[in-house]
């Protein structure tokens, strides 16, 4: 259990100034611990709310140290970081979670891939690396066309994944990313049901806690709404929960862990981890007693962990994405005319499909909570009600 | 309705740097507003997470502008702005929330039990100002011995209040006061049976909404536990709702009010008035979908305000005291061991008797929730479970 120094808060540094930074910091301050930032910008949106601010790009090492020597521990807000840097800081002695080892997980797609379906033997999409035409060709006479192509490392919402229908477009795909010096992972195309995530917590002690399966809507590649909990059988619940467990402990995933799966031809199969709070996890946020931030920033200090329960029946988070140059600051006063409306804005200019904030409505009934959700969400993007 | 300058957050600007500009400043950081505050010090709570930071004590007149000229409208943490500097910044044409014409209740009890008794015609404590041990003398002779005496300005957490057998022990107060510049007000010891407080919002535009009423329970003038809902007749519930909508229409109160009543011979009478976020109100931070700091931000911008339903059948709050050097901050990680404990620390040193911060349970019975606050509250006071 980290203890703070005698008559300071507990500090938590965080690599990144986004909002994730800014709602953890937020419920960091809650408990009356500090957070400090490394921010690649004054502008970003937890540098109002930090303790402690360093501006400095993500990939420096000097300012990764810096950090470190001001926290009792590091975590992040993104995958971005090189993991050598993290090592050497953990070699360093300094605290770092989740760790290196555990992080690499979300960072790398042909890592994630092979450990869990691997070594764990955890249900994963087919999948195989790839670096040339033949390659893929001999991955879709097995796994048949068309055939998913994503880079290893330094996607995110979508961006570094295309479906290819044949050898001829994966022409292209290979090449862009041997320019990027990326190596690349075919997939099978999954015929996708229904998208679930499992969000959860651990602690370096190895205690965690669970949230509610919740129901996750993409558009776009992006995360843009949230249904808890998901309308999914009781069983393949259990079954979900029990995945992101194993996966937990088998990676040694310490603060928030996200599981991103699919229900594809009635079985659940892992798709993305993140090891961080996650867009799939926004809806804790007023929707159960203690937010995947608050569990994050207590999880990477070896504190107890808070209540995962939802505080209604059914809960939805819908995001709020740019529109054009609308700023959804102005239209807040309308969006709050919502009953029941739990806005989140994260501070940022507006620019098309930038993530500016999310809408969490608890109901009775999830559907009711849906509607009110989507309708304070468009009127935050776009002005008009949805 | 208040509308911030293009492509920027709204902006409030709050006098006192404490843990309610604290809390108020996380709570506007979740909705994307951004608060400053003019704060005396800069190890005040509310300067870690406040966007803008002004440090000067709250009565000068050139800070007041300052902060008055970054925001698009001024409120409080606090009572000891000096009415005229307020007014002189309104007559300036700065929006100031609760205005100084209605805030002037919070700050003099003389003037309130004038108002509120007399020209509203709402239940308070019979009472009379007195400058003489005579004047006491005379206002025992109907109310009867002891007596309280008040001082009408300055008092807070039971500071400024005096019960006197007699004449004789009254002409200290009186001196005392008298040295102090501050006028006196003396009234009925009332024969308490259960304090309440009704907690409400309401925007300059008269919109308003109310908080379930809440039991305090205090321990030496200070409120210390809070009981939502208030175990309370509904008829009596409904009285204490009504006689708070009329103080609020009757002083045109805007932002938080809280209004303190007494239960006294089975009926109800008006204690204290706070036209600003209050410690009766700390039960609705986690125990009701939208905080009063969030409605004290949404109001004093006269924007719609948020649902005021509790989250869970009953919610107990209790503060966490000072006692000796004991910091609550080093006592966190017990505290949190305590199932569904919503905990918050203020950010202050410790010292014997200050408000540190507060904990907060929500459960299906009060009494759960209470046993559970209390000892997750002791844990941090003391270090050792109630």
């Amino acid at each position: 259990m980290t203890h703070s120094a005698e008559n300071r808060p507990a500090r938590v540094g965080i690599v990144g100034g986004g909002q994730l930074a800014r709602m953890s910091a937020i419920a960091a301050a809650g408990i009356g611990v500090d957070v400090g930032v490394l921010a690649e910008s004054p502008e970003d949106p937890a540098t109002t709310v930090a303790a402690h601010v360093l501006i400095c790009p993500p990939d420096s090492i000097d300012a990764l140290r810096s950090l470190a020597e001001w926290a009792d521990v590091v975590t992040f807000d993104h995958e971005h970081v090189p993991p050598t840097m993290l090592e050497e800081l953990q070699a360093e002695g300094h605290r770092i979670h989740p760790t290196p080892a555990a992080k690499i997980y979300a960072q790398d797609k042909a890592e994630q891939r092979f450990h869990l379906g691997g070594t764990l033997g955890l249900p994963v999409p087919r999948h195989a690396e790839v670096a040339t035409t033949e390659e893929v060709e001999s991955f879709a006479a097995s796994a048949g066309w068309p055939v998913m192509l994503k880079d290893t490392r330094g996607g995110y919402d979508g961006h570094g994944v295309a479906v290819v229908a044949d050898a001829r477009e994966a022409v292209t795909v290979l090449e862009r990313a041997e320019s990027l010096g990326v190596a690349v992972l075919a997939e099978e195309l999954v015929p996708i049901e229904q998208e679930l995530a499992v969000v959860l917590a651990r602690t370096p002690s190895g205690r965690y806690v669970v949230y509610p399966v919740v129901e996750t809507v993409q558009r776009g590649g992006i995360c843009h709404e949230m249904l808890a909990p998901a309308r999914l059988p009781a069983d393949l619940q259990e079954q979900a929960r029990a995945l992101a467990i194993s996966i937990a402990e088998g990676i040694d995933a310490t603060g928030i862990l996200a599981v991103e799966l699919f229900l594809a031809r009635g079985e659940l199969l892992i798709n993305e981890l993140a090891l961080r709070p996650h867009n799939s996890g926004h809806f804790t946020l007023g929707g159960c007693v203690a937010s995947q931030f608050e569990n994050h920033i207590r999880a990477v200090l070896d504190w107890p962990l808070g209540d995962t329960s939802l505080l209604a029946p059914g809960v939805a988070c819908v995001n709020v994405l740019g529109e054009g140059s609308i700023d959804p600051r102005g239209q807040l006063p309308h969006a709050l005319e919502v009953p029941g409306a739990m806005v989140q804005l994260y501070g940022k200019a507006p620019r098309a499909g930038r993530k500016l904030g999310h809408v969490t409505v608890g109901a009775g009934q999830i559907d009711d909570a849906l509607q009110r959700a989507r309708r304070a969400a468009a009127l935050l993007s776009s002005g008009v009600a949805a």
